[in-house]
Parts: C-alpha cells; sequence; structure tokens
C-alpha cells in the first residue's frame, strides 16, 4: 500500500526505473496532500468563535474530505494495480487471427481500465476544489495561505492525472469511447484550471495587500 | 525528518490542527515528487540505444537532480524548524520600550527567515523547469506523460512556496526588504508558470494527436 510507504521509499521508488509508482500515484498522492491542507484549514477553523456561523458546514466539509482522502490514496494504489495487466497485454503474442483478435480485446480493456483510475482521480479533484473555494471565503484567516497551497497541489494531480487518461486512449481503437474519454478529461482541465487560478489569485491579491 | 515518515503519517500531520508541516513543507515535498519524475524519465532514457546522443546530457542532469531532491527534502525539513521561533516570537511581551524593541527585533528577523526557506524552493523549482524542459525534448517518448505530471508538481510547488513567501513578508517592518522580496517571487511566479504551462501544453497536444 502506498501510504505505508515512507516518503523516502516512495521517493526513491518513483525515481527508479521501475513503471510504479509513475506519474498516475505521484498524482493521486499530489490530490491527498492538497487535500490534507484542506482539511488542516478546516481544523484550524472548527471551534473557533469568530467561525462559529460556519462550523456546521465546515464539520461536513471535514467529514467529505477525510472519505475523498481515503479515495486518492486508494487511487494511487489502484493505479499500479492496473499497470501490470496492461504491460503484460503489450506482451502478448500478435501473429495469428486468434492472438491479434484476443490481444485487441485485452488491450482494449486494460487501457480503458488504466484511463478510468486517473478519470476517478479528476473528477476527486473537480469536487476537491469546490471544497477549497468554499474553505477560500469561510476558513480562518490566519490558514488562507494554506487553503492557496491545497488548490495548486489539487490543480496539478488533476492535469496530471490527465495526462494518463490521454496516453491510455490514444492506444484505444475504440475511438467513440476514447473521444468521450478525452472530452471529459480536456472539460475539467478548462474548468479545474479556471477555478484553481480563480481561488489562488484572489488569495494572492489578499497576501500581497 | 519528514522523509522518514510514512506517507499515512505526512498526510494525518498536514491535516491536523498542528501548524507543522503545512504549506511550506507541503510545497517542498511537492517539488520532490516533481523532481522524482524527472528522474523517472532519465533513467528510463539513458541506457536506450534510440537516445544515445543525449546519454551524456541526461547522465548529468539526473546526478543535478539527485541533489535537488535532498534540497527539496532538506527545505521541508527547515521549513518546520523556522516555524517555532516564529510562533515563540509572537507571543513575546509588546508593553514597555524595551521589550517592544526587543520583539520588533525578532520578529523580523523571524519573519526574514521564514522568507527565504519557500524562497529556496522556488529557486530549486526554476532550476527543475529548465531541466524538465530539456526531459520533454530529449527524454524518452515512452515516458513523455511522466515528464508532464513532473512539471505540474514543480508549478504547484513554485505557486505553493510564493503564498508563504507573502504571508512573511507582509508582516515585515522593513518594507524595502519585505518588497525586494516579493518582486523576486512575483517574477518567478511568472515566469515559472508560464514556462510549464508551455511544456505542459506541449505535451498534451502531442498526447492528443
Amino acid at each position: 500500500m502506498t501510504e505505508k510507504k515512507t516518503i523516502e521509499e516512495f521517493l526513491g521508488e518513483l525515481s527508479s526505473k521501475a513503471p510504479v509508482p509513475g506519474g498516475g500515484g505521484a498524482s493521486a498522492i499530489g490530490g491527498a496532500i492538497g487535500n490534507g491542507l484542506g482539511q488542516m484549514v478546516a481544523n484550524l477553523t472548527i471551534g473557533k468563535k469568530k467561525y462559529a456561523e460556519y462550523e456546521e458546514e465546515l464539520k461536513e466539509l471535514l467529514e467529505r474530505m477525510k472519505e475523498l482522502q481515503r479515495g486518492f490514496t486508494d487511487l494511487a494504489d489502484r493505479d499500479g494495480e492496473v499497470f501490470a495487466p496492461l504491460a503484460a497485454a503489450y506482451r502478448l503474442p500478435y501473429e495469428t487471427d486468434l492472438e491479434k483478435q484476443y490481444k485487441d480485446q485485452v488491450m482494449e480493456a486494460s487501457l480503458l481500465a488504466a484511463s478510468l483510475i486517473p478519470m476517478q482521480i479528476m473528477e476527486t479533484c473537480m469536487e476537491m476544489l469546490a471544497i477549497l473555494s468554499v474553505l477560500a471565503e469561510k476558513g480562518s484567516r490566519m490558514a488562507i495561505s494554506d487553503v492557496g497551497v491545497g488548490v495548486q497541489f489539487i490543480r496539478a494531480s488533476l492535469t496530471g492525472a490527465a495526462m494518463n487518461v490521454f496516453i491510455n486512449t490514444g492506444s484505444m481503437k475504440n475511438r467513440d469511447e476514447a473521444e468521450r474519454l478525452n472530452e471529459r478529461a480536456q472539460l475539467m482541465i478548462d474548468r479545474g484550471t479556471e477555478a484553481a487560478d480563480e481561488i489562488y489569485d484572489k488569495i494572492l491579491k489578499g497576501l500581497k495587500k
């Protein structure tokens, strides 16, 4: 399990030639870090008199973030798990008609599975951006910079995971399915980076005043 | 030491109320992850016949990236270390003239120290972007998406660390020094995000073809 590794081990494995963890696993961990900063801001706000009117809403968001953090770390593990079948599929023989038909089918299924994990990372990031946007408004002013850092991690997780959607859909034979996934991913990149940049720029402006 | 923690422990401490690790430490770890992806791409390219002409250059970049990764993890530790003196300075009494003078001096020195660590994270990110730009051109095509993910992590580390520069310079009394730091940080944000987005967009375009 990815989260049981030390940061040193994770960085060592990431830096190595080994295919796993790669960009997909890293993106999921980046999402978990951005989420952690969101939780920190909620924890620093809850219980403070000044923010009492937001208490209930922030408690709910905190609980949801805890679930989403488990989501991110699970997706880091699952991203690793879909890689082995895909690598094995690439190595299948491709000579006879039967072999071709079999390999095409296995490849297609493996590529789809390998696209859907980063797609789920992206969807989790979109929900996190909505939560961070609330925290930017209602979270403790003392921790506002941490909302900004969190937003940047979620942005990196979103755009990073998108790379792994496109690299896998690019090899799919079912172009309709591939295009459908690409369009959804591109839409999330567009909306997500716009939302992230808006939150970040507003915080930056406030800090520089 | 941050890197001896498991990812689970790091996420737990990050998510908690505890001030350390916060956005600064997270930014440094994000930089180390982006760096790790850069190293992976170099490792997947070195030794491949197809890329023999870049072999020497990539070996040098790999060695440099190893140093920069230690830089990032050291900065994660140091970001935690400058927080305690700053928090202690905020708690100093501020009644008599002597107390005021003393607290002002201690605060100023602590704020400067707390600004310089994220500044160093940003500088390390700028060097990483230059390296990733080379890897985007000369790294194995099989790992091009990982360059794109790496770029996004470095972008998050850069813009995340900037938040911690501005939040600390904002309280400095020496406004000349503060403005000088702010200008440098803003210049790195502008140039760095432009460079990062250029590399990422080019890779994305290539993947979608």
